[in-house]
């Protein structure tokens, strides 16, 4: 059999790959390589991208707002057009199901975050106008007028692809050329994914380069890459080393770097709520635990119960739910070494396992879904080991005696995507403050739900406090809030008309909100 | 003659220092060194105010916005109160003339600056409410339950003040406390304010900690507490040196560092400004180089300035106004040091001395003014070089050829706070064309106007990219853009009104804008 090599997208279309060094994906349902082989960019293809996507920033930035919604919205329409295509090669490389997760969740959220990036675009508000019409200043929101890169995470190979996720269509939005590094467990739904891309890219007018794609790069290449001065901003989803690193190297350049890194956020389970609905609660936890193989961003991997008859009738029942759930598949071999690491370093800070055999098992890539707990003393004494992320369908649930150590307990958690409070009407005086303590440590703070699930929307934060993500005023989902990520503030003092965008002119044409001398207002001057 | 100690505001309230090292301030006029000792911290001390701020960070986050507005607005009337002496200290340790720039000018907007965070932070605006009632989704900006140190730079005794200015206010209207690192060429100023701030604090119910303030720190004490995890931001004003050696301590521990670092804030004199008006071109450029000595963030340190007659009258005009001019007092040794670095530096990479005599002049701290100029050609060979900030009254004038070269000269700028151009109507389209080419490369953009003079107004910017600021997206003066940068992204999923802040309630009892499906509006849900 012979093994295609892929081509790779850099300026202004396909080409053959310069370098001898390739990559295959993995079906991690068995753990064999699948599909083509797939490159590794060499020195001088990443320049070449850079280069091509320098010259492209300025028309993209300034391109009609129109021309970049065209596109997002015909790529989204490529994507529903190649669906059944794409769900197949999506689920060959990540195990995922087609169907729902990734014919009713994941493909059909990428699509819409695609056209609520047309809107916003469109719409403008993301640019912020303000004007003070007394010392003749105009100020808004505008386009970097540099590459934005962006790298992708292994767990959602469509709705956080580096070509095709949320992260991809905010600079876009903002009329910035992306160098898209994908994630190499799925290179063959990336390339399907840029084939759609590259031609309403081409359909709807975009400066060459303003779409470009590599596959995957070496350690040093990557941290070149990051730290080159020619790039405006870095979009970043994946693990905490992998995107500390990469931090280090766009700190040293100066170059914002908007990471979303890890979270154990964590759920704290009330009495009250235990008492009256203890069962639900360890079903919904289970579901929320093993959603996505348990390898969500927002996985629920810290779980504060009470000590007691319903805190233990409560680790009972999903005890028995986590040992009798079947090995999940899960993405790739480094994510089974990593949970290992993880529950080794779990139990090497006094935690215990009390269901699930905490293993890989074969064939393919299968961890045992593994529940384990520790006291509140033992946490209090290792709170950071006690905190490490075992990204996968692995919790750790923290007994506390009483309301003084569950406060102890969430005064020590780090910086998470999420923190959920589950109380019942009666006590809702501890959960009101307890959401004052866990509020700062957490970016979406949820009531009586659990944290999976991340709805896009303009009022959802999917970010928070470090080291969960690395810009804690930003969401990294969310339009038109995202888009200001990759955005400079741009003012003008006393400009002609012809120097101004639209939404800073009198006549305001697209009637886009502004704070005009303090009041919101759509009129034209 | 005795010297007395002063002593530090640590913990909540005045107390002797602990540490034997110490500095006084320096008369500019005189060189001589001139009222009390001010202590260096002591990494005991740095600890007890890192921890009071640590502990004060959650009533304060807690406290009402009236709180802090009124403690804003008392602060303000008490330095207003005691305008006189101020002034008397601020002239004393800048040279900066008591009237009209510290009297008339930088008192009063500091004043102003302060009751602007006030309305600010009763306002709320700065929060930018988002409600998605479909999903019960709500999210604000809100305090970052952490203390914020903020830098204060020399060349702003008052309005930049870590203990009064800009940075100051927001972090403060945020609801964070603050640790002031103040500037040590004027610590008697900066213990002044810090009494009346103190006494502010104590009038309207401010938690202990809430305002302290350091005088001066070990190189290796500011790096460890800009990497203090438990800090929630820095904002900083001053050097490119010192402000990366400290950002690059806060990133490596994950903290958001706002700093305003250096510019040349280029002008661009195009040939039909110059004919019709180079005379008065020359004289507001003078005034814009001369103006604080020379030591403002937004000096004008390169000029392009076309070849041919109308050009060379115009250096001819400004050289000759230079040369006339009187040497200038600046702030410090360090400042005639780095003047001399500077403008060795661009000697160095071919520029020449056109009037002035560039060099120090005795007594005290004084500095003639310099005029220097170069081709394009030469300019273009070491663009990174001569675009060596010489802080204090020192321009390069970049002579172009023709508008090749000048668009040449601006591709090749470095991110700064300013772009200026002067046009004159007949060439409004080369305007506009250079305008589009300046505009990604500077924060706030000039039309027929010299860049100095920071007006405080909600759409000014100043910031700008890379390495001017290190947050292209932020401004570092005007509620309440600034206000956001010492915040944190607060999603709430389905809570209870008793978690929410007022502004994301359904009553909105203080009637904030906010976007509520998609909407701006007042109105209770």
């Amino acid at each position: 059999m012979t093994i295609e090599t892929a081509q790779v997208l850099i300026g202004s279309g396909w080409r053959d790959a310069l370098g001898d060094s390739t990559f295959r994906a993995f079906d991690p349902d068995t753990g064999e390589a699948c599909g083509d082989a797939f490159p590794v960019a060499t020195e001088a293809e990443i320049e070449d991208a850079v280069r091509a996507a320098v010259a492209a920033a300025p028309a993209l930035a300034a391109a009609a707002p129109e021309t970049v919604a065209a596109f997002l919205e015909r790529y989204a329409d490529g994507i529903e057009r190649e669906a059944g295509a794409i769900i197949a090669l999506a689920h060959r490389e990540t195990a995922l199901p087609s169907v729902p997760r990734l014919s009713d969740n994941e493909l059909p959220r990428t699509v819409c975050q695609l056209r609520q990036a047309a809107v916003a675009a469109r719409e403008r508000s993301w640019t912020q106008p303000v004007i003070d019409t007394r010392n003749g200043l105009r100020s808004s929101l505008g386009p970097l007028c540099k590459p934005v890169v962006v790298f992708g995470p292994n767990n959602f190979p469509l709705a956080y692809n580096a070509i095709a996720g949320s992260d991809f269509a905010c600079a876009i939005a903002a009329r910035s050329p992306v160098i898209a590094k994908v994630h190499p467990c799925h290179p063959g739904t990336s390339r399907a994914l840029a084939k759609i891309a590259l031609q309403a890219a081409r359909d709807t007018g975009l400066p060459d380069g303003s779409v470009q794609m590599l596959y995957q790069l070496d350690q040093d290449a990557g941290l070149a890459l990051c730290g080159d001065a020619r790039i405006g901003a870095i979009g970043f989803t994946g693990s905490r080393a992998a995107g500390l690193a990469l931090k280090a190297a766009a700190d040293r350049a100066g170059i914002p770097f908007f990471g979303e890194l890890s979270a154990v956020n964590p759920v704290v389970l009330l009495p009250g709520a235990l008492a009256a609905r203890g069962d639900d609660l360890a079903e919904e936890f289970l579901g929320s635990c093993l959603a996505g193989s348990g390898q969500m961003c927002t996985n629920p991997g810290v779980v504060i119960v009470p000590q007691g008859a319903a805190g233990d009738a409560f680790v009972a029942a999903a005890g028995t739910r986590f040992a009798a759930a079947a090995p999940v598949v899960v993405l790739s071999e480094a994510v089974l070494a990593g949970l290992e690491q993880g529950v080794q370093t779990l139990v090497g800070a006094g935690a215990r396992v009390v269901a699930g055999e905490a293993r890989r098992v074969a064939p393919g890539f299968r961890f045992t879904p593994t529940l384990l707990d520790v006291s509140a003393d033992v946490f209090l004494q290792a709170p950071r080991a006690l905190q490490t992320e075992a990204f996968g369908p692995v919790s750790l649930i923290v007994r506390s005696g009483n309301e003084a150590a569950t406060f102890a307990i969430v005064g020590e958690l780090d910086g998470s995507l999420t923190g959920s409070i589950h109380a019942d009407a009666a006590e809702a005086d501890v959960a009101e403050r307890l959401a004052a303590r866990l509020r700062p440590r957490v970016g979406r703070l949820n009531f009586n739900r659990m944290p999976t699930g991340v709805i896009v929307s303009p009022a959802m934060n999917h970010g928070g406090p470090y080291p969960s993500s690395t810009a804690p005023g930003f969401s990294a989902v969310g339009m038109p809030g995202a888009i200001r990520r990759f955005a400079q503030l741009q003012c003008y003092d006393r400009a002609p008309d012809g120097w101004l965008p639209a939404e800073l002119t009198d006549a305001n044409p697209h009637r886009v909100w502004r704070v005009v001398d303090g009041v919101p207002s759509r009129a034209p001057l």
